[in-house]
C-alpha cells in the first residue's frame, strides 16, 4: 500500500481516520493531532516553563520529544522509583532521552529521599497505590518548588480511555469528577497545572512515533504491574476499537461532554497538610502520612 | 460431575457463585432467586392484578411461568406486531405457553390496531425504535384500560447490563436515571408499575431453567434486529463475565446504587397528550404523533 499523500510505501495504517500513511506524512499527522489537543485545551502558553515527566517509557519520551520540537521551555524530572534494577535502566533511558533532545533533566531518587523504594514498605496498601500518591506528590511539589507553570504527562488516549473504563465498569464514580486532559492549578498555585499532551493519540500511534523517530525507550512493565486490571481493561477497548474503530475517542469525548455529573460526589474540603503546608483533605497529607515525614521535602534546585 | 446438593449428575455449571446443579436444584435455586428478587424490591403483593408480557421467546415464557407457579394473579398480553412469517410463529407460541400454565391471554395486533405492521411505515425513524415505543405504549394503555395493578416484563440481567453499558459507552446518560428492576406508577397511575422478575438472572440461567421446565419459546431472532448493536455489547459483557465472574451483577449493582447521579438530566416537564390524554413530553405522545392518531385506542376488554 501507497501512503494516502504521497508515492511512497505505507509505513502505518491507521483506523480511525482509515487511512496509510508514509514515516513522513504520519510524523506529521501525528505531531499536528499533538498540537491541536494542546490547543484546543489550551494546554501551554508559548512562554511556560514546563516539566515534562520522564519515566524511560515511550509516552513521557515522545511527550518530552515533542514538546521540543514544538520549541516550548521544558526541562524534565526522572523519578526513580527504587525498584532495583527496573528503575536502573528506567534512569538510564529517561538520561538518554533527555540528552538526545538537550533538554535538562532533574533526578529524584525515591530511596534516597524517603528511605525506602517502591515494593519496599510494610504497608497494607497496594504497591501501585502507594507509588502513584508518591510520584503525584513528587513531581507536583517539585514543579512548585522550582516555578514551573506546568506539569506535562505521558498518559495516552488508552490510559484516559481505560481508566474511565475502569471506574465505570466499577462504579468508582467519585474518581470520574475531576479526569481529564487539563487540570487547572488550585490553592494559590500549590497544586500546579497538569496537561496531557498525548491525550488523543492512541499508544499504538505513541509507539509508531517513538519508532519513526528512533527514540529508544524501555519496554518491560514494572514488576509490581503483574496481571494489572488495567491490562485487561485496555485488551478490551482494544477488541471494541477494532470493532468498531473510533470507539476509544468517541467514549473519552463522551465522558469529557457528561463529566459534570459526577462532580456532585466531590468531597470539596481541603485544608493544608501540617507537616508540608500543601493542599490536603485531612491534617496530614497522604504523602507525608505514608512516609511518616515529620518535616516537608524540598526539591528547589540550586542554581 | 455431581449436583452439589445431592447424588444426581450435573445439569449446569453456574460461575457465579461456582457450583454443578442437578435439574431440581437448579430449578429450586433459579425460583428461590427469583422470588428473592421480587420480595428484594418490592415487585408484587400477593394480591396484585399482574400483566405479563409474553413475546412468545424465552424470556417473557420463563416469567409467566415462574409467576404463575409463585401463585400470582396473571393474565398475559400478547402484541403480535405484524413482522409477516416472524409474527405468525411468535404468537402461536405465546398461545401455547399461555394454555400449559392456564393463564388467560390477551392478543393485540399491531397492524389491525393501526394500520401497518412493524417495518411497514414509510418514516425516517429506526424500526426498533418505533417498535420500542409502540409496544411501551401499548402494554402500558393495555394495563392502565383492564385495571391491572403492575405489568411484568421478562428483561434478564444480560438485556439490563448490555442496555447500561451501551449507554453508557456511548454517554447517552439521560436513558440511565430512571433504568431499574421497578418503575413505581405515576400519573395518576396511568404510568402503570412496571417490574422486571428475571432482573438478577443471566440470559445462560433463563435457557437452562426453560429446557429444564420443557417450556417451547421462540428462538428466531427479529428479522429486524439484524447487527443490532446490543448483542455486541453482550458478547463484550460474556467475555469480561467470563474473565471475572460476577462482572454482570455487579455491573448492574453499582448502577442502582448511583444512578441518582443521572437524575440531573431528568426532564421532567410532563403533559397530557391531547389525543390519547396519556402522559406526554409534547402536546401530542410519541405513539399517537408517530401513528397519526386522532382519537385514543381503546384496549378495554368487553367482559
Amino acid at each position: 500500500m501507497r501512503c494516502k499523500f504521497c508515492d511512497r510505501p505505507a509505513f502505518i495504517k491507521l483506523h480511525y481516520p482509515k487511512m496509510y500513511l508514509c514515516e513522513e506524512h504520519f510524523k506529521e499527522y501525528f505531531e499536528r493531532k499533538v498540537k491541536r489537543t494542546i490547543e484546543r485545551y489550551g494546554m501551554l502558553k508559548p512562554d511556560d516553563k514546563v516539566l515534562v515527566v520522564v519515566s524511560g517509557g515511550k509516552d513521557s519520551a515522545v511527550t518530552a520529544h515533542v514538546l521540543k520540537k514544538f520549541g516550548y521551555n521544558i526541562e524534565c524530572l526522572h523519578i526513580n522509583l527504587g525498584i532495583g534494577e527496573y528503575s536502573e535502566t528506567s534512569e538510564i533511558y529517561a538520561k538518554k532521552q533527555c540528552e538526545i533532545i538537550g533538554a535538562p533533566l532533574h533526578i529524584v531518587r525515591v530511596r534516597e529521599l524517603l528511605g525506602h523504594g517502591i515494593g519496599e514498605v510494610r504497608t497494607r496498601r497496594p504497591t501501585c497505590s502507594y507509588c502513584g500518591l508518591t510520584k503525584r506528590y513528587i513531581f507536583n511539589k517539585f514543579a512548585y518548588d522550582n516555578g514551573f507553570d506546568v506539569v506535562a504527562t505521558g498518559h495516552n488516549l488508552d490510559d484516559e480511555a481505560s481508566f474511565i473504563f475502569n471506574n465505570i465498569m466499577n462504579w468508582n464514580t467519585q474518581y470520574l469528577a475531576k479526569q481529564g486532559p487539563v487540570t487547572p492549578s488550585e490553592f494559590n498555585g500549590k497544586l500546579v497545572k497538569k496537561v496531557k499532551p498525548l491525550y488523543e493519540v492512541t499508544e499504538r500511534e505513541v509507539v509508531a512515533y517513538a519508532l519513526a523517530n528512533g527514540i529508544e525507550y524501555k519496554m518491560e512493565e514494572c514488576p509490581h504491574a503483574g496481571g494489572a486490571t488495567t491490562l485487561e481493561w485496555k485488551a478490551i477497548l482494544n477488541e471494541m476499537e477494532e470493532k468498531r474503530p473510533g470507539t476509544k475517542i468517541n467514549f473519552v469525548k463522551g465522558y469529557l461532554r457528561k463529566k459534570g455529573l459526577f462532580e456532585a460526589e466531590l468531597e470539596e474540603e481541603f485544608k493544608e497538610c501540617k507537616v508540608c503546608r500543601m493542599p490536603s483533605s485531612g491534617e496530614v497529607c497522604s504523602f507525608c502520612g505514608f512516609w511518616g515525614l515529620e518535616k516537608p521535602v524540598d526539591f528547589r534546585v540550586k542554581k
